[in-house]
């Protein structure tokens, strides 16, 4: 009778205890940042400490000085009992890391949601963007009013009117949260130095797997030439860059508002993104026809590029997958379906992904 | 003898996985992020989605169209158990969030180690910079060269020589992930968008402690007079913007390379910052007479008018200490104790300070 006592206090002990600590918690082994890749400038001339070294804005001598910049930077979390191959999260063009943190409504995004499944997981600010604010090169930032011109890109809807159907809460703050996700560039975009510094990361971290969005979808293709260690690409509605065998390149898509071109290289460099398993994800509102709302449009061309694009990989003996969301029944998703109100969904969709192709040991 | 056997066996159960998550893991109840405060501006006229709908940088029509920026953004993270009062940490001129995360060589910083200590954390990145990057003002950003003029004010050393006996790893990957701190405002600085967006985030967090480094220290005790939720103040190296009472606001210090003049407030105003606890660090390097090294002379006049502010504060009913380091035997800090190599020190003396003032509970 003791004897069942104690067992019984023991198992409650250790039961309570494992819920406390896995249940609903982030239990973290170890989190930290780092700047990763980057140049070095130095201005000609002699830095002279003592004549030079006030503070007077605007109105400095570079003389002989150093500037370290165009890096990219980090913020990493590893949980206890962590996969083998991390989650490398890079964002989108006018965005930065917090895509992948929490959504605009509040509620968690993928950075939480699979840590909780026992991922590592790296958030990328890539070079000039964000954390990586500092730059090589000059820049200037306009800040000429522009929310409503991503509210069409992003697809939320088309000028202030939200889309029927769209999985985005429509409380006025929730908007606010998102367009405060906007951030500019502090320096010219340069597609070599993010795609550099990405493949910097790769080659310090080791294998892993690489997720992208939006504009950083095609700088992903390049950056899979670039290292080895990328084991594998989720891509959410990637939209530029599309990596072709050279001679085998397609004629540009035009669109309202613009013209998609496609990029050739060696078949050889070409072969590498045959070599791992990529998925693509693309939302809803998007055309299958020309319309006239140029923030559809580009999305028409983006979708029809991905299929020409995931043909041609396959046909070269790939692995790509190319999921548009609405043919499988799921519907509304914005240009970020990772933050949408179907969030969980769109992350149960990458896990299953990930298990079917061995990735989530 | 079987009872005690199974009791063993409850207790090693118990405090094994109490070691689990308690000991070596950071465990969290939540973590994520938001912006807080800021402005909403609108360009006169129409926004047509179809005429203006089609992403054309440079050359956009903002007509019609809002811009939201000048907010702060916050990423927060709150352990189990955690006491009651959260830390808020403020970075300083040229920073970011990245302050208090990992050091320059690698360690822990404040972030994880008060974490450990269970506080909750909130880190700041003030509006213009990082990743409140949004400006509702337009801002250019330059590339030149400035490295050793921090290399210099940071109190590394002077031109490229470190001091001798500094707390600061010499590897040189070390300084090049300390000179990849710094990051560019995106707009021209405003205080007073950077005051109200920190009191925002009071107002919505609720009491809290604020730590502040350098350009947020001045810029904290003009919070303070904003919102009544910051309980406690620790500020490493205060720099500027110390709060005097009108007519008796002290003579302005002159030093090689700049003036440094303290700043008048209504009574009423300045007696809010004798209501609440304050302390203030500054490290080691700072002369007390005279030097023709200017990066050594704006902290001779920084801690001079800081002892100024101390007796005024305290004459008038406050409770403000100030500790400067090598007096009390610490030796060899830089502008960045926090993040020197004896940062666990540092921090275990502010952790005593906050049990002293029952900020700890």
């Amino acid at each position: 009778m003791l004897k069942i006592k104690i067992l019984y206090i023991a198992f409650f002990l250790s039961t309570s205890l494992t819920a406390l600590c896995q249940k609903d918690h982030i239990v973290l082994e170890d989190q930290g940042s780092f700047a990763v890749g980057g140049k070095v400038i130095t201005a000609p001339g002699t830095f002279d400490p003592i004549a030079h070294g006030a503070f007077n804005p605007g109105n400095q001598s570079a003389s002989g000085q150093t500037l370290h910049g165009d890096h990219a930077y980090v913020f990493y979390q590893i949980p206890v009992n962590a996969k083998k191959l991390p989650l490398i999260f890079w964002h989108g063009y006018g965005q930065f890391s917090k895509t992948w943190e929490t959504t605009p409504d509040g509620r968690e995004g993928f950075q939480n949601i699979f840590l909780r499944k026992k991922y590592s997981i790296y958030l990328i600010d890539q070079p000039r963007r964000g954390r990586a604010g500092r730059s090589t090169v000059s820049g200037s930032i306009s800040a000429a009013p522009d929310d409503q011109l991503w509210f069409g890109i992003f697809r939320l809807g088309i000028g202030t009117e939200f889309y029927p159907g769209v999985q985005f809460d429509k409380k006025p703050e929730t908007l606010d949260q998102f367009f405060r996700q906007i951030t500019p560039d502090t320096g010219p975009i340069d597609l070599n130095a993010n795609t550099d510094a990405v493949s910097a990361l790769f080659d310090e971290v080791g294998d892993g797997i690489l997720v992208t969005h939006s504009h950083s979808g095609g700088q992903g293709w390049l950056t899979a030439l670039k290292t080895d260690h990328i084991k594998g690409i989720i891509s959410y509605e990637p939209g530029s860059n599309f990596v072709f065998p050279e001679g085998n390149v397609p004629e540009p898509i035009h669109y309202v508002g613009g013209t998609l071109e496609a990029k050739g290289v060696p078949i050889d460099e070409f072969k590498k993104l045959t070599q791992i398993p990529i998925v693509m994800y693309y939302g809803d509102y998007i055309p299958t026809e020309p319309v006239e709302n140029p923030g559809q449009e580009q999305w028409r061309a983006a979708l029809q590029m991905a299929k020409r694009w995931t043909e041609t990989v396959n046909k070269n003996g790939g692995d790509v997958t190319l999921v548009h969301l609405p043919e499988i029944g799921i519907k509304g998703n914005t240009h970020f379906p990772f933050s949408d109100l179907n969030n969980k969904q769109i992350a149960d969709l990458m896990s299953e992904w990930l298990k079917q192709k061995g990735l989530d040991k």
